[in-house]
């Protein structure tokens, strides 16, 4: 793991936080996205060589959705930068960590990611994020 | 803001929980450090420019332990690094900003910290982070 790659929070609504996380951390988000695949509408803001996510979920079925009506909102997952996803992949697999994906699936911010279930990291959902190759642009 | 300083995770068991984060973030943790006026016991790993705080509940009446009780293991709060931190505290109440500390207290790491409410943050315990200064220390 390299770094800190951002940390996703789930909110109810983009248009609300933004200027929230804007006000707090004292910079504009640089970008929004949506994660069709995911339900969810997202938003980065940098500071420092980590971003924070927020997630706003586009439909009642969206996991953002489902964590916000157990949790309420708050911070969803952490998102770890690697070099080489499939090789962190396996070698946490063997270390007995439980991933959510078999192989690694597109993120938003041009990613590829892996999630690792939190029943086997203290409760805490974390990410695997790679830089998408150019051949998976 | 400068950076993700830390993120708290909040464990039931340091013993149980040293090796798991060891073995997820491929470091050993640098130190462990006890608050007793928090009532915790800590433990650090470096990632990047940023740290990954384990915190133990010494007694029942920690914060730490209340969280588990009520909400169970995982992500409790994200520490943002400043370099003055009355300025901050200053511009974030004028925002807005609910602060849970008057005046910076004394925090793991050699740090002076204030926490933000996380009515103010989309339910995001906040907590800013100096460097202690020569005579606090």
């Amino acid at each position: 793991m390299q770094k800190i790659e951002h940390l996703g929070i789930a909110v109810k609504s983009l248009e609300v936080s933004n200027p929230i996380f804007a006000s707090l951390l004292g910079v504009a988000p640089y970008k929004a996205e949506s994660v069709a695949s995911e339900g969810v509408t997202t938003s980065f803001f940098q500071i420092g060589e980590s971003k924070i996510e927020l997630l706003e979920a586009t439909n009642p079925d969206s996991p953002i959705a489902k964590f916000i009506e157990k949790k309420g909102e708050g911070i969803h997952h952490i998102a770890f930068a690697v070099t080489d996803i499939l090789a962190e992949m396996k070698r946490l697999q063997a270390e007995g960590f439980v991933l959510l994906n078999e192989t690694p699936k597109r993120g938003a911010d041009n990613k590829i990611v892996c999630f690792l279930h939190p029943k086997s990291t203290n409760g805490v959902l974390v990410e695997l994020c790679q830089e998408a190759p150019a051949d998976n642009q």
